[in-house]
Protein backbone atom coordinates (compact mmCIF):
# COMPACT_ATOMS: atom_id res chain seq x y z
CA UNK A 1 0.00 0.00 0.00
CA UNK A 2 1.17 3.66 -0.68
CA UNK A 3 2.78 5.81 2.05
CA UNK A 4 0.45 8.58 1.76
CA UNK A 5 3.03 10.36 4.10
CA UNK A 6 1.03 13.71 3.76
CA UNK A 7 -1.30 12.27 6.18
CA UNK A 8 1.06 12.55 8.79
CA UNK A 9 3.22 10.26 10.83
CA UNK A 10 0.21 8.82 13.12
CA UNK A 11 -1.68 7.89 10.07
CA UNK A 12 0.89 6.49 8.44
CA UNK A 13 1.86 4.30 11.56
CA UNK A 14 -1.59 3.56 11.65
CA UNK A 15 -1.96 2.29 8.52
CA UNK A 16 1.31 0.39 8.73
CA UNK A 17 -0.33 -1.37 12.17
CA UNK A 18 -3.21 -2.18 9.39
CA UNK A 19 -0.62 -3.68 6.86
CA UNK A 20 1.16 -6.01 9.36
CA UNK A 21 -1.88 -7.28 11.32
CA UNK A 22 -3.20 -8.44 8.10
CA UNK A 23 -0.25 -9.92 6.88
CA UNK A 24 -0.17 -12.14 10.28
CA UNK A 25 -4.00 -12.90 9.63
CA UNK A 26 -3.28 -14.17 6.15
CA UNK A 27 0.02 -15.98 6.89
CA UNK A 28 -1.44 -18.72 8.26
CA UNK A 29 1.90 -19.81 10.02
CA UNK A 30 2.78 -18.62 13.81
CA UNK A 31 5.03 -15.32 13.48
CA UNK A 32 8.10 -15.36 15.36
CA UNK A 33 9.49 -11.72 14.56
CA UNK A 34 9.16 -8.67 12.35
CA UNK A 35 11.45 -7.10 10.18
CA UNK A 36 10.70 -3.23 9.15
CA UNK A 37 12.49 -2.07 6.23
CA UNK A 38 12.29 2.20 5.99
CA UNK A 39 14.33 5.00 4.71
CA UNK A 40 17.56 6.38 6.49
CA UNK A 41 19.02 7.96 8.46
CA UNK A 42 18.05 5.52 11.33
CA UNK A 43 19.99 3.87 14.76
CA UNK A 44 18.93 0.25 13.27
CA UNK A 45 20.59 -0.70 16.67
CA UNK A 46 17.75 0.62 18.50
CA UNK A 47 15.43 0.77 15.89
CA UNK A 48 15.05 4.78 15.81
CA UNK A 49 14.14 6.70 12.39
CA UNK A 50 15.81 9.69 12.75
CA UNK A 51 15.28 12.22 10.05
CA UNK A 52 14.23 10.69 6.88
CA UNK A 53 14.53 13.23 3.93
CA UNK A 54 11.30 11.96 2.48
CA UNK A 55 9.14 11.34 5.85
CA UNK A 56 9.73 15.16 6.46
CA UNK A 57 7.50 15.39 10.08
CA UNK A 58 9.44 11.49 11.07
CA UNK A 59 12.52 12.64 14.23
CA UNK A 60 13.59 10.28 16.05
CA UNK A 61 10.70 8.11 15.88
CA UNK A 62 11.26 4.70 18.37
CA UNK A 63 9.47 2.85 15.48
CA UNK A 64 10.63 -0.71 16.73
CA UNK A 65 9.36 0.19 20.42
CA UNK A 66 6.13 1.05 18.82
CA UNK A 67 6.07 -1.94 16.51
CA UNK A 68 6.76 -4.48 19.82
CA UNK A 69 4.27 -2.64 22.10
CA UNK A 70 1.28 -3.06 19.30
CA UNK A 71 2.14 -7.05 18.52
CA UNK A 72 4.69 -8.40 21.24
CA UNK A 73 6.80 -9.83 18.85
CA UNK A 74 10.19 -9.16 18.19
CA UNK A 75 11.01 -6.12 15.92
CA UNK A 76 13.81 -5.66 13.72
CA UNK A 77 14.09 -1.90 12.19
CA UNK A 78 16.59 -1.47 8.95
CA UNK A 79 16.98 0.62 6.39
CA UNK A 80 15.80 0.02 3.36
CA UNK A 81 19.13 -0.24 0.99
CA UNK A 82 20.15 -2.44 3.65
CA UNK A 83 17.05 -4.70 3.87
CA UNK A 84 17.65 -4.91 -0.37
CA UNK A 85 21.17 -5.56 -0.11
CA UNK A 86 20.23 -8.77 2.49
CA UNK A 87 17.61 -9.46 0.56
CA UNK A 88 19.50 -10.01 -3.11
CA UNK A 89 22.90 -11.88 -0.75
CA UNK A 90 20.87 -14.30 0.74
CA UNK A 91 17.96 -14.88 -1.98
CA UNK A 92 19.05 -13.22 -4.77
CA UNK A 93 22.31 -12.28 -7.17
CA UNK A 94 24.47 -12.56 -4.12
CA UNK A 95 23.11 -16.09 -2.56
CA UNK A 96 26.11 -18.56 -2.01
CA UNK A 97 28.79 -15.57 -1.88
CA UNK A 98 30.62 -15.09 0.83
CA UNK A 99 30.48 -11.06 0.52
CA UNK A 100 28.05 -9.09 -1.62
CA UNK A 101 27.95 -5.34 -2.20
CA UNK A 102 24.39 -3.90 -3.63
CA UNK A 103 24.64 0.03 -5.14
CA UNK A 104 20.94 0.62 -6.19
CA UNK A 105 21.01 3.46 -8.67
CA UNK A 106 17.68 5.22 -8.31
CA UNK A 107 16.83 8.95 -6.67
CA UNK A 108 20.20 9.24 -4.92
CA UNK A 109 22.29 5.70 -4.74
CA UNK A 110 21.70 3.52 -1.54
CA UNK A 111 23.90 0.51 -0.92
CA UNK A 112 24.71 -2.22 1.64
CA UNK A 113 27.32 -4.49 2.04
CA UNK A 114 26.70 -7.52 3.56
CA UNK A 115 30.31 -9.74 5.28
CA UNK A 116 29.61 -13.32 5.80
CA UNK A 117 25.81 -13.68 5.54
CA UNK A 118 25.72 -10.16 7.23
CA UNK A 119 24.97 -6.94 7.16
CA UNK A 120 28.01 -4.51 7.89
CA UNK A 121 26.36 -1.70 9.95
CA UNK A 122 29.26 0.07 11.19
CA UNK A 123 29.58 1.61 14.79
CA UNK A 124 26.25 3.62 14.80
CA UNK A 125 24.73 1.73 12.27
CA UNK A 126 25.29 4.23 9.10
CA UNK A 127 28.03 2.54 7.56
CA UNK A 128 27.67 1.42 3.75
CA UNK A 129 26.83 5.17 2.07
CA UNK A 130 28.40 3.97 -0.62
CA UNK A 131 26.04 6.87 -2.54
CA UNK A 132 28.43 9.14 -0.55
CA UNK A 133 32.05 7.94 -1.50
CA UNK A 134 33.45 10.45 -3.31
CA UNK A 135 35.01 9.56 -6.99
CA UNK A 136 36.67 13.59 -7.00
CA UNK A 137 37.53 15.50 -4.19
CA UNK A 138 36.83 18.64 -6.70
CA UNK A 139 33.88 17.50 -7.92
CA UNK A 140 30.47 18.89 -7.75
CA UNK A 141 29.31 19.55 -4.20
CA UNK A 142 26.43 16.68 -3.35
CA UNK A 143 23.19 17.39 -0.94
CA UNK A 144 25.21 15.56 1.85
CA UNK A 145 28.22 18.33 2.04
CA UNK A 146 30.68 15.96 0.26
CA UNK A 147 32.16 16.77 -3.21
CA UNK A 148 31.99 14.67 -5.80
CA UNK A 149 29.89 12.02 -4.52
CA UNK A 150 28.90 9.02 -6.40
CA UNK A 151 25.61 9.45 -6.64
CA UNK A 152 26.44 13.06 -8.51
CA UNK A 153 27.63 10.94 -11.49
CA UNK A 154 25.45 7.64 -11.85
CA UNK A 155 22.16 7.90 -9.91
CA UNK A 156 18.73 8.05 -12.08
CA UNK A 157 18.78 11.99 -10.91
CA UNK A 158 22.35 12.58 -12.23
CA UNK A 159 21.71 10.85 -15.28
CA UNK A 160 18.73 13.11 -16.31
CA UNK A 161 20.36 16.17 -15.14
CA UNK A 162 23.29 15.07 -17.54
CA UNK A 163 20.59 14.80 -20.65
CA UNK A 164 18.54 17.80 -19.44
CA UNK A 165 20.23 20.36 -21.98
CA UNK A 166 18.87 18.33 -24.69
CA UNK A 167 15.06 17.67 -23.68
CA UNK A 168 13.42 16.58 -20.37
CA UNK A 169 13.91 12.64 -20.23
CA UNK A 170 13.92 10.16 -17.61
CA UNK A 171 16.85 7.50 -17.02
CA UNK A 172 15.10 4.70 -18.27
CA UNK A 173 14.34 7.21 -21.38
CA UNK A 174 18.04 7.79 -21.99
CA UNK A 175 18.41 4.17 -21.63
CA UNK A 176 15.92 3.38 -24.62
CA UNK A 177 17.13 6.04 -26.64
CA UNK A 178 20.87 5.21 -26.32
CA UNK A 179 20.16 1.42 -27.58
CA UNK A 180 18.30 2.88 -30.11
CA UNK A 181 21.17 4.66 -31.58
CA UNK A 182 20.46 8.63 -29.84
CA UNK A 183 24.07 9.38 -29.59
CA UNK A 184 23.56 12.25 -26.82
CA UNK A 185 21.96 9.18 -24.82
CA UNK A 186 24.79 7.10 -25.70
CA UNK A 187 27.34 9.55 -24.54
CA UNK A 188 25.59 10.00 -21.50
CA UNK A 189 25.47 6.58 -20.94
CA UNK A 190 28.97 5.61 -21.89
CA UNK A 191 29.99 8.44 -19.06
CA UNK A 192 27.76 6.79 -16.49
CA UNK A 193 29.26 3.63 -17.15
CA UNK A 194 33.07 4.84 -16.47
CA UNK A 195 31.71 6.78 -13.06
CA UNK A 196 30.28 3.51 -12.05
CA UNK A 197 33.46 1.33 -12.80
CA UNK A 198 35.46 3.84 -11.17
CA UNK A 199 33.23 3.99 -8.01
CA UNK A 200 32.93 -0.12 -8.39
CA UNK A 201 37.03 -0.16 -8.72
CA UNK A 202 37.19 1.54 -5.33
CA UNK A 203 34.71 -1.11 -4.22
CA UNK A 204 36.74 -3.77 -5.16
CA UNK A 205 40.37 -2.49 -3.75
CA UNK A 206 38.57 -1.85 -0.79
CA UNK A 207 36.65 -4.99 0.44
CA UNK A 208 37.15 -7.39 -2.33
CA UNK A 209 33.95 -9.11 -2.36
CA UNK A 210 32.84 -11.96 -3.90
CA UNK A 211 29.98 -9.65 -6.20
CA UNK A 212 28.61 -6.84 -6.44
CA UNK A 213 25.05 -6.08 -7.65
CA UNK A 214 23.56 -3.22 -9.25
CA UNK A 215 19.89 -2.38 -8.50
CA UNK A 216 17.35 0.09 -9.54
CA UNK A 217 15.93 1.12 -13.36
CA UNK A 218 19.85 0.94 -14.89
CA UNK A 219 19.91 -2.33 -13.93
CA UNK A 220 17.65 -2.95 -16.71
CA UNK A 221 19.65 -1.52 -19.34
CA UNK A 222 20.94 -4.56 -20.18
CA UNK A 223 24.17 -6.94 -20.64
CA UNK A 224 25.76 -4.56 -22.94
CA UNK A 225 25.28 -1.69 -20.41
CA UNK A 226 26.93 -3.94 -17.72
CA UNK A 227 29.97 -4.82 -20.12
CA UNK A 228 30.78 -1.14 -20.21
CA UNK A 229 30.62 -0.78 -16.54
CA UNK A 230 32.99 -4.29 -15.97
CA UNK A 231 35.40 -3.06 -18.17
CA UNK A 232 35.69 0.92 -17.18
CA UNK A 233 36.55 -1.55 -13.42
CA UNK A 234 38.70 -3.81 -14.93
CA UNK A 235 41.00 -0.88 -15.83
CA UNK A 236 40.96 0.73 -12.78
CA UNK A 237 40.64 -2.19 -10.17
CA UNK A 238 43.45 -3.99 -8.50
CA UNK A 239 44.20 -7.22 -10.66
CA UNK A 240 44.18 -10.19 -7.72
CA UNK A 241 41.01 -7.95 -6.75
CA UNK A 242 39.50 -7.64 -9.79
CA UNK A 243 40.20 -11.35 -10.49
CA UNK A 244 36.75 -13.56 -9.96
CA UNK A 245 34.29 -10.77 -8.38
CA UNK A 246 30.76 -10.96 -10.24
CA UNK A 247 29.31 -7.34 -10.96
CA UNK A 248 25.82 -8.48 -12.13
CA UNK A 249 21.87 -7.45 -11.90
CA UNK A 250 19.90 -7.58 -9.00
CA UNK A 251 17.66 -10.42 -8.96
CA UNK A 252 14.75 -9.58 -7.02
CA UNK A 253 13.29 -6.60 -7.96
CA UNK A 254 10.86 -4.63 -4.87
CA UNK A 255 11.11 -7.65 -3.44
CA UNK A 256 14.28 -7.52 -1.88
CA UNK A 257 13.43 -4.85 0.77
CA UNK A 258 10.69 -7.37 2.08
CA UNK A 259 12.90 -10.22 1.73
CA UNK A 260 16.06 -8.72 3.62
CA UNK A 261 13.73 -7.31 6.38
CA UNK A 262 12.54 -10.60 6.82
CA UNK A 263 16.27 -12.01 6.98
CA UNK A 264 16.82 -9.09 9.55
CA UNK A 265 14.14 -10.27 12.08
CA UNK A 266 15.19 -13.33 12.17
CA UNK A 267 19.21 -13.21 12.30
CA UNK A 268 18.38 -10.68 15.44
CA UNK B 1 68.26 -9.12 11.46
CA UNK B 2 67.79 -7.18 7.98
CA UNK B 3 66.01 -8.74 4.64
CA UNK B 4 69.69 -8.88 2.32
CA UNK B 5 67.06 -9.51 -0.49
CA UNK B 6 69.77 -9.23 -2.48
CA UNK B 7 71.35 -12.48 -1.57
CA UNK B 8 68.04 -14.11 -2.85
CA UNK B 9 65.02 -16.26 -1.85
CA UNK B 10 66.82 -19.29 -0.48
CA UNK B 11 69.23 -17.26 1.64
CA UNK B 12 66.34 -15.03 2.77
CA UNK B 13 64.37 -17.96 4.00
CA UNK B 14 67.36 -19.51 5.27
CA UNK B 15 68.06 -16.84 7.51
CA UNK B 16 63.91 -16.78 7.82
CA UNK B 17 64.61 -19.68 9.88
CA UNK B 18 67.58 -19.28 11.91
CA UNK B 19 65.26 -15.97 13.68
CA UNK B 20 62.54 -18.19 13.81
CA UNK B 21 64.84 -20.67 15.54
CA UNK B 22 66.32 -18.18 18.14
CA UNK B 23 63.41 -16.63 18.86
CA UNK B 24 61.80 -19.67 19.76
CA UNK B 25 64.70 -21.41 21.74
CA UNK B 26 64.97 -17.61 23.31
CA UNK B 27 61.09 -17.64 24.27
CA UNK B 28 61.54 -19.98 27.59
CA UNK B 29 57.84 -21.12 26.63
CA UNK B 30 55.84 -23.74 24.35
CA UNK B 31 54.88 -22.35 20.92
CA UNK B 32 51.70 -23.32 19.79
CA UNK B 33 51.75 -21.54 15.99
CA UNK B 34 54.00 -19.15 14.07
CA UNK B 35 52.67 -15.63 12.39
CA UNK B 36 54.46 -14.48 9.89
CA UNK B 37 54.01 -10.81 8.31
CA UNK B 38 55.09 -9.95 4.65
CA UNK B 39 54.97 -7.84 1.83
CA UNK B 40 51.84 -8.45 -0.29
CA UNK B 41 49.99 -9.25 -2.71
CA UNK B 42 50.10 -12.77 -1.29
CA UNK B 43 46.97 -15.36 -0.70
CA UNK B 44 47.21 -15.18 2.77
CA UNK B 45 44.43 -18.21 2.94
CA UNK B 46 46.93 -20.62 1.68
CA UNK B 47 49.88 -18.14 2.61
CA UNK B 48 51.57 -18.32 -0.64
CA UNK B 49 53.74 -15.16 -1.46
CA UNK B 50 52.92 -14.00 -4.74
CA UNK B 51 54.76 -11.51 -6.70
CA UNK B 52 56.09 -8.60 -3.73
CA UNK B 53 57.49 -6.05 -5.78
CA UNK B 54 60.44 -5.12 -3.14
CA UNK B 55 61.45 -9.49 -3.49
CA UNK B 56 61.87 -9.48 -6.84
CA UNK B 57 62.71 -13.10 -7.65
CA UNK B 58 59.76 -14.34 -4.81
CA UNK B 59 57.26 -15.50 -7.12
CA UNK B 60 54.50 -17.47 -5.79
CA UNK B 61 56.73 -19.24 -2.84
CA UNK B 62 54.29 -21.18 -0.34
CA UNK B 63 55.86 -19.47 2.60
CA UNK B 64 53.13 -21.20 4.80
CA UNK B 65 53.94 -24.56 4.06
CA UNK B 66 57.50 -23.67 3.86
CA UNK B 67 57.95 -23.09 7.74
CA UNK B 68 55.19 -25.48 8.71
CA UNK B 69 57.44 -28.55 7.30
CA UNK B 70 60.42 -26.77 8.91
CA UNK B 71 59.10 -26.36 12.32
CA UNK B 72 55.88 -28.25 12.83
CA UNK B 73 53.94 -25.88 14.16
CA UNK B 74 50.71 -23.97 12.71
CA UNK B 75 51.67 -20.96 9.82
CA UNK B 76 49.77 -18.09 9.09
CA UNK B 77 50.61 -15.91 6.57
CA UNK B 78 49.74 -12.56 6.19
CA UNK B 79 50.49 -9.52 4.18
CA UNK B 80 52.45 -6.87 6.78
CA UNK B 81 50.01 -3.84 6.62
CA UNK B 82 47.38 -6.62 7.87
CA UNK B 83 49.53 -7.24 10.55
CA UNK B 84 50.23 -4.05 11.35
CA UNK B 85 46.45 -3.08 11.85
CA UNK B 86 45.54 -6.11 13.89
CA UNK B 87 48.24 -5.16 15.78
CA UNK B 88 47.07 -1.80 16.65
CA UNK B 89 43.61 -3.41 16.91
CA UNK B 90 44.30 -5.50 19.64
CA UNK B 91 46.71 -3.72 21.29
CA UNK B 92 47.13 -0.30 20.30
CA UNK B 93 45.19 2.44 18.87
CA UNK B 94 42.14 0.43 18.32
CA UNK B 95 41.87 -1.43 21.00
CA UNK B 96 38.29 -2.05 22.93
CA UNK B 97 37.07 -0.43 19.09
CA UNK B 98 34.77 -2.64 17.46
CA UNK B 99 36.27 -1.77 14.25
CA UNK B 100 39.23 -0.16 12.99
CA UNK B 101 41.00 1.27 9.66
CA UNK B 102 44.63 1.62 9.75
CA UNK B 103 46.60 3.60 7.02
CA UNK B 104 49.96 3.22 7.03
CA UNK B 105 51.69 6.45 5.36
CA UNK B 106 55.05 5.44 3.93
CA UNK B 107 56.67 4.66 0.54
CA UNK B 108 52.94 3.43 -0.34
CA UNK B 109 49.87 3.51 1.71
CA UNK B 110 49.14 0.02 3.73
CA UNK B 111 45.84 -0.49 5.26
CA UNK B 112 44.05 -2.57 7.04
CA UNK B 113 40.24 -3.16 7.57
CA UNK B 114 39.34 -5.09 11.25
CA UNK B 115 35.76 -5.53 11.48
CA UNK B 116 34.87 -7.07 15.29
CA UNK B 117 38.23 -8.07 15.96
CA UNK B 118 38.99 -10.21 12.96
CA UNK B 119 40.66 -8.67 9.61
CA UNK B 120 38.28 -8.36 6.69
CA UNK B 121 40.52 -9.98 3.76
CA UNK B 122 38.45 -10.74 1.02
CA UNK B 123 37.65 -13.17 -1.05
CA UNK B 124 40.78 -13.68 -2.11
CA UNK B 125 42.94 -11.85 0.65
CA UNK B 126 43.14 -8.85 -1.47
CA UNK B 127 41.24 -6.43 0.39
CA UNK B 128 41.65 -3.31 2.23
CA UNK B 129 44.04 -2.10 -0.48
CA UNK B 130 42.87 1.35 0.31
CA UNK B 131 46.07 3.27 -0.84
CA UNK B 132 44.69 2.46 -4.38
CA UNK B 133 40.89 3.82 -3.93
CA UNK B 134 40.87 6.78 -6.04
CA UNK B 135 39.99 10.06 -5.01
CA UNK B 136 39.84 11.35 -8.17
CA UNK B 137 38.51 9.29 -11.11
CA UNK B 138 40.49 11.65 -14.00
CA UNK B 139 43.66 11.79 -11.06
CA UNK B 140 47.51 11.17 -11.72
CA UNK B 141 47.93 7.58 -13.22
CA UNK B 142 49.04 5.57 -10.57
CA UNK B 143 51.56 2.47 -10.85
CA UNK B 144 49.17 -0.06 -9.92
CA UNK B 145 46.86 1.11 -13.23
CA UNK B 146 44.31 3.59 -11.42
CA UNK B 147 44.12 7.28 -11.25
CA UNK B 148 44.08 9.32 -8.85
CA UNK B 149 44.73 6.81 -5.39
CA UNK B 150 45.02 8.42 -2.62
CA UNK B 151 48.29 6.90 -2.62
CA UNK B 152 49.65 9.37 -5.20
CA UNK B 153 48.93 12.27 -3.11
CA UNK B 154 49.45 11.23 0.49
CA UNK B 155 52.00 9.01 1.01
CA UNK B 156 55.55 10.16 2.02
CA UNK B 157 56.64 9.46 -1.53
CA UNK B 158 53.86 11.78 -2.97
CA UNK B 159 54.23 14.24 -0.09
CA UNK B 160 58.72 14.24 -1.42
CA UNK B 161 57.58 14.61 -4.80
CA UNK B 162 55.54 17.81 -4.64
CA UNK B 163 58.63 19.71 -2.75
CA UNK B 164 61.05 18.80 -5.25
CA UNK B 165 60.54 21.46 -7.18
CA UNK B 166 61.97 23.82 -4.18
CA UNK B 167 64.82 21.16 -3.73
CA UNK B 168 64.79 17.54 -2.08
CA UNK B 169 63.55 16.71 0.83
CA UNK B 170 62.57 13.96 2.84
CA UNK B 171 58.50 13.60 3.98
CA UNK B 172 60.03 13.90 7.67
CA UNK B 173 61.67 17.21 6.59
CA UNK B 174 58.81 18.84 5.25
CA UNK B 175 57.05 18.15 8.22
CA UNK B 176 59.60 19.40 10.61
CA UNK B 177 60.12 23.00 8.05
CA UNK B 178 56.06 23.65 7.88
CA UNK B 179 56.28 23.02 11.71
CA UNK B 180 58.94 26.20 11.67
CA UNK B 181 57.15 27.95 9.32
CA UNK B 182 58.45 27.11 5.82
CA UNK B 183 55.93 28.55 3.18
CA UNK B 184 56.40 25.75 0.58
CA UNK B 185 56.43 22.83 3.08
CA UNK B 186 53.54 24.31 5.27
CA UNK B 187 51.44 24.19 1.92
CA UNK B 188 52.05 21.15 1.29
CA UNK B 189 51.25 19.51 4.40
CA UNK B 190 47.87 21.45 4.03
CA UNK B 191 47.28 20.11 0.70
CA UNK B 192 47.76 16.78 2.26
CA UNK B 193 45.96 17.01 5.11
CA UNK B 194 42.73 17.50 2.44
CA UNK B 195 43.49 14.38 0.80
CA UNK B 196 43.98 12.83 4.01
CA UNK B 197 40.76 14.10 5.29
CA UNK B 198 38.86 12.97 1.89
CA UNK B 199 40.11 9.55 1.55
CA UNK B 200 39.43 9.38 5.58
CA UNK B 201 35.74 10.83 5.12
CA UNK B 202 35.45 8.14 1.92
CA UNK B 203 36.27 5.23 4.61
CA UNK B 204 33.69 7.07 7.31
CA UNK B 205 30.86 6.85 4.71
CA UNK B 206 31.21 3.49 3.55
CA UNK B 207 32.06 1.76 6.70
CA UNK B 208 31.42 3.83 9.50
CA UNK B 209 34.15 2.53 11.87
CA UNK B 210 34.98 3.48 15.42
CA UNK B 211 38.34 4.62 14.94
CA UNK B 212 40.67 5.36 12.42
CA UNK B 213 44.45 4.89 12.80
CA UNK B 214 47.16 7.02 10.77
CA UNK B 215 50.53 5.27 11.33
CA UNK B 216 53.82 5.88 9.47
CA UNK B 217 56.07 9.20 9.67
CA UNK B 218 53.40 11.28 9.43
CA UNK B 219 52.20 10.16 12.15
CA UNK B 220 54.52 11.62 14.29
CA UNK B 221 53.62 15.33 12.97
CA UNK B 222 52.18 16.12 15.88
CA UNK B 223 48.90 17.16 16.85
CA UNK B 224 48.19 20.23 14.53
CA UNK B 225 48.12 18.09 11.72
CA UNK B 226 45.48 15.93 13.22
CA UNK B 227 43.53 18.46 13.30
CA UNK B 228 43.35 19.50 10.10
CA UNK B 229 42.54 15.75 8.94
CA UNK B 230 39.73 15.87 11.63
CA UNK B 231 38.62 18.99 10.15
CA UNK B 232 38.85 17.77 6.31
CA UNK B 233 37.42 14.62 7.16
CA UNK B 234 34.33 16.06 8.91
CA UNK B 235 33.75 18.86 6.36
CA UNK B 236 32.97 15.29 4.14
CA UNK B 237 31.89 13.10 5.80
CA UNK B 238 28.24 12.05 6.54
CA UNK B 239 27.38 13.77 10.10
CA UNK B 240 26.03 10.97 11.54
CA UNK B 241 28.70 8.46 10.72
CA UNK B 242 31.31 10.97 11.41
CA UNK B 243 29.67 11.50 15.15
CA UNK B 244 31.85 9.80 17.08
CA UNK B 245 34.68 8.27 15.01
CA UNK B 246 38.27 8.27 16.50
CA UNK B 247 41.32 9.75 14.28
CA UNK B 248 44.40 8.77 15.85
CA UNK B 249 48.15 8.22 15.46
CA UNK B 250 49.21 4.37 15.29
CA UNK B 251 50.69 3.69 19.06
CA UNK B 252 52.76 0.79 18.66
CA UNK B 253 55.51 1.48 16.00
CA UNK B 254 57.29 -1.14 14.18
CA UNK B 255 55.82 -3.96 16.89
CA UNK B 256 52.74 -3.34 15.35
CA UNK B 257 53.36 -5.72 12.73
CA UNK B 258 54.95 -7.99 15.10
CA UNK B 259 52.27 -8.24 17.70
CA UNK B 260 49.42 -8.31 15.02
CA UNK B 261 51.28 -11.68 13.31
CA UNK B 262 51.32 -13.46 16.62
CA UNK B 263 47.34 -12.45 17.08
CA UNK B 264 46.75 -13.62 13.33
CA UNK B 265 48.29 -17.04 14.05
CA UNK B 266 46.30 -16.95 17.13
CA UNK B 267 43.07 -16.55 16.12
CA UNK B 268 43.75 -18.96 12.86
Amino acid sequence: MPTLKEQGRKKVISRLFDAIAGAIAGSGVRIKAIGVGCPGPLDSKKGIVLSPPNLPDWRRVPLKKIIEKKFRLPVAVENDANCAGLGEAMNGAGRKASSMVLLTLGTGIGSAIVLNGKLWTGKGGFASELGHVSIDLNGPKCGCGNKGCIEMYASATAVERRRKAAGKMTAEDIYKAAEKGDKVSRRIVDETAVYLGAAVANIINALDPEVIVLAGGMAKAGEKYFAKIRKAAKERALKESFKGVRIVPAELGEDAGIIGAAWRAKKQ
